[in-house]
This record gives structure tokens, C-alpha cells and sequence, in this order.
């Protein structure tokens, strides 16, 4: 059933006190990989940090070196497609192990000690991210999840009361399977689902200072880019390959109402958060 | 400073008035352990039944077999001293592994397949179970943790979004340490500190049906013991030896305001719940 809008003299004033009305909290979706779970000292700097970051926030990590280390430990060979690791039965038992229990928990009592009320959560806690095995008409990625739906209440009663949710890479069907899922794309889908009620800034961090106009520099960070400069940018072909596909995942988030979208060094979190470092990716 | 009673006349019945606004909802603390958790079957048929509880639930898990036998393929020697392992570094990372990660998540999931909402956590998630690494004259039992304190503010607010809670049994000391941590210690804490929030039954999952007059003939169950009958089994050693600490630790629990105690087998955990199996513990 349709709900027709009334033509009411009072709609511009009505709207402009629901704009006020909806002044949304800050949080901040920030996604970390390998290059700082991996190493401890870098991970204690960027966690020191990410407890200084005000408003309300969501840790998403990735799962790094230590579930293949894990896996050849115990003789479970690895097959990668595309970068992509292929989840049989045993490497989901790992990804398990490693990513929700050993990195979640550290990282939580790390943050504990910092100061910050940290819970660690995977999406089958409190069904928070569903997903379904992928279906691929060539490769049968095995136990790899694509997200479906965020369950957008209790993210919101768990940020309310204060606490800084840490998420592992790990979802479900609600079928009782659990499936790996790309941290980036849990972080995403997270910064979209909450956009209505918070306002959402994505950070990615990522291996090279941000996005650069000389793949080769890392000096050359381009600090800000808008829907137009993207274009641009990518008539220009300064921006190309692997960038893509990555800032096409920018801008669907900034259009499902995500406020910002940074990218750059997690190591540098604090001077990405202020716009000093990294870039920003915006609208307009 | 202390606040002095009125003599108010009106006092009895503003008592019987705080009496009946108190009446606390129903919360089963849950303990379950190796015997369940290594038996895939057996598992499966305990969450369907412990789905079916009504009432808030809490489900705290111990280990079982997987953590030795990960520590044995990885080469990992386990040292045992009297019946509890000694946590150094590396089995500290296999405890959280397995217990915070793989079977935590792995009952979530399945929870969440037979319709309970269930969220997994360990006590450094919100903070929820403190403690401090074990203080021992001779032994050094590692990275161990004894329990101070239960934060129950997240715990009530978890079970009243109808959250079950699903608790692996590792801690933190807020200094940054995760700690392996007894599960039959950690059901009872929470158990007692949730007492006065709730009408608290705490269950023991066991490998036998309950408490036997005869320990050797598992049909001789007690179904019911109190303070005064506990003496009395006491004085006639039909209770000893490794019963009289679960006991004890039965009635400490009674003692800070757990309504209820059940021992008996986790299997059985429909008629347990329902006074049918097992021993149903209480003060009087």
C-alpha cells in the first residue's frame, strides 16, 4: 500500500524540524587487516589510538598471517582463487579459531586495558550480520559468506551503552553455519545499515597512505576526491586495476548514506580521522 | 555514614510492598562440559532441549577434548596439576582459540538455527568477568584467572533484549591478560551476582545422574537435598571426598541468594529443569 503525500503548506517547515530532529551521533566503522594484526607493536600503537578516536565506534578486522601459520602447523593446505582463500570444513575451524577467538579476544582486552569498554562479537552473536554461502557458477568457494542483512538493533543498543564493538570475519545463515566473510565488505555493509541512525564515517585501513596519483609514490596521496574528481580520475586512468573496484565500494556506501569514506594507513589513524593523512572520499 | 532506621509504624508493609515489586524474573545459569560438548549428537539434542527453557538463560561452556588434542598436534606438551591445566603462553592462545572461538561461535550458530538469539562472549567482552592471575605459594598455574568481579549492569541488559548468552570460560585482569578460567566457577559467580536481579537457577551439567546414595550405582540419585539432609548425607559419609567441594560450592551459592542448584546429567536437561532428574539443591 502506497502512502501519498499530502500537499501540506506546512511540509517545508515540517521537514526542515525533522533534519534538526534527526541530528545523528557520530560513529566511526573503521576496518584493519593483516599489516597491523600481524605485528604486535603496531597493533598496540594503532589500538592506543583508535581508543583516543571520540564517538562511538566499530572495529572490524581482518585475520592476517596467523590462520595460515595455523594451518600449515597442522598440514591443512591453503587454496587461494583471486586472492580469495577457498573455506573447506578444517580451514573454517581455523578461520573460527583464529579470527573470532585469538584476534577478537586480544584485541578486546587490549582495548579493556586502554581504557575502552570493547565487546568482540562475530555476525552469529545476536544474528548481527546474515549471510548465505556464496554461489558462484565455476568455483565452489566453500564455507565463504555474502552478507545479506545487518541487524541494525542491537549495533544500536550495544553503541548506546557505551560500548566499542569489535567484529571478527565470521558470519552465519541461521541455518547454525558459520561462514568466513571479507572483513571489508562486513565493515561496509555495517557503515550502511547504520547510516540512518548514526553518522557514519568508513575507514579502511589499508597498505599504502591512501589514494595516490602515482601508484609508485606514496608521497603523492591524493588528500580529497568527489564523485566528479573520481570520474576524472579515472579518465585520467591515474586511478586504475585494484583501485577500483575499491572506490566503487566507496561511493555505493556514500550513496546508501554513509557520511565519509577514508582511506590510508591505519597506522596513522589519528591524522586520517582529523583529514591530515590518507584520503577522504566524499559525495561533493 | 550509616543511615538509621525509622521506627515507622508503617514499616511492615512498605516491606511487604518492596517484597512484591522485587519478584525477579526467572534466569538459568547453565554450566555444560566436555561430555556434551565433545559429542556431536549429544549437543545437538542438549541445545534443542536447552532452547525449549523458558526463561532467560545463560550458557557457560568448559573446553572438553579439542584443546588437548589441538595443543597434541601442534606439539604443544599439556601439563595437568591436580586435574587443571598449567596455561602457559601458547596454551593460553589454543584455550582462547578453542573455547572463546570455536566452540563459542560453533553453539551460537546452532542457537541461533533452533530459533534462541543467542550472543557468545568471554569475561573480557564488556568487562563482564574480572579477574586476576592465580596467586599460588608453590604452584605457578600461568596464565590462570580467578574471578573478582561479575558486571552485571551489561549481563541484565543482554538478557532483557532477550538475548541468551553464551559464555566461553576465559577472562581478562583490565591489564590486557586473557585468562583461562574455571566454567563451573564462572556460572556460579555469575549466578550469585545475578541473584538479586533475578530468580537464579544455577545447573550443573555431569557426568553422572545427579547426587548417589551409592556412588557406584548411577539409578541411586538424591533427587533432593537441603542444608539439615546435607549434614545428616554428610555425617554418614554417604557424601565424600570430590563431592563435598561441589556441594559446598552448591550451597555457597545458595547462601548469596541462587534460588535453586541442580546437579545431574546435562543429557537429561528437560526433567532436570523440571525437578524430574537429577538433585535438585536448595536451603530448605
Amino acid at each position: 500500500m502506497h502512502t501519498t503525500l499530502q500537499a501540506d503548506p506546512d511540509f517545508v517547515n515540517d521537514h526542515s524540524v525533522t533534519n534538526t530532529a534527526m541530528e545523528r551521533p557520530v560513529l566511526y566503522v573503521i576496518k584493519i587487516g593483516g599489516n597491523i594484526i600481524d605485528d604486535e607493536e603496531q597493533l598496540a600503537l594503532f589500538l592506543k589510538e583508535f581508543c583516543a578516536v571520540e564517538g562511538r565506534k566499530i572495529l572490524v578486522h581482518g585475520g592476517g598471517k596467523l590462520a595460515t601459520k595455523l594451518a600449515g602447523e597442522l598440514g591443512i593446505k591453503q587454496q587461494l582463487i583471486d586472492g580469495r582463500r577457498i573455506t573447506d570444513a578444517e580451514t573454517l575451524r581455523i578461520v573460527t579459531m583464529v579470527y573470532a577467538g585469538y584476534i577478537n579476544k586480544t584485541i578486546v582486552a587490549k582495548l579493556q586495558a586502554n581504557g575502552s569498554n570493547a565487546i568482540g562479537l562475530c555476525g552469529a552473536d545476536a544474528n548481527l550480520v546474515l549471510s548465505h554461502k556464496r554461489v558462484h557458477p565455476e568455483i565452489d568457494y566453500g564455507y565463504v559468506g555474502d552478507v545479506d542483512v545487518v541487524n541494525t538493533a542491537i549495533f544500536k543498543n550495544l553503541l548506546e551503552q557505551g560500548l566499542t564493538i569489535v567484529m571478527a570475519p565470521v558470519t552465519h545463515d541461521k541455518q547454525g553455519q558459520l561462514l568466513n566473510t571479507n572483513a571489508d565488505t562486513i565493515a561496509q555493509e555495517i557503515a550502511k545499515a547504520l547510516s540512518p541512525a548514526f553518522d557514519v564515517t568508513l575507514l579502511y585501513g589499508f597498505e599504502k597512505s591512501g589514494v595516490l596519483m602515482n601508484a609508485d609514490d606514496d608521497k603523492t596521496v591524493i588528500g580529497k576526491i568527489n564523485a566528479a574528481h573520481y570520474r576524472e580520475l579515472k579518465d585520467k586512468r591515474v586511478i586504475f586495476a585494484g583501485m577500483i573496484p575499491k572506490l566503487d565500494n566507496a561511493f555505493a556506501a556514500l550513496n546508501s548514506g554513509v557520511s565519509k569514506v577514508i582511506i590510508g594507513k591505519a597506522e596513522n589513524l589519528k591524522d586520517l580521522v582529523s583529514g591530515q593523512s590518507g584520503t577522504t572520499i566524499s559525495l561533493d
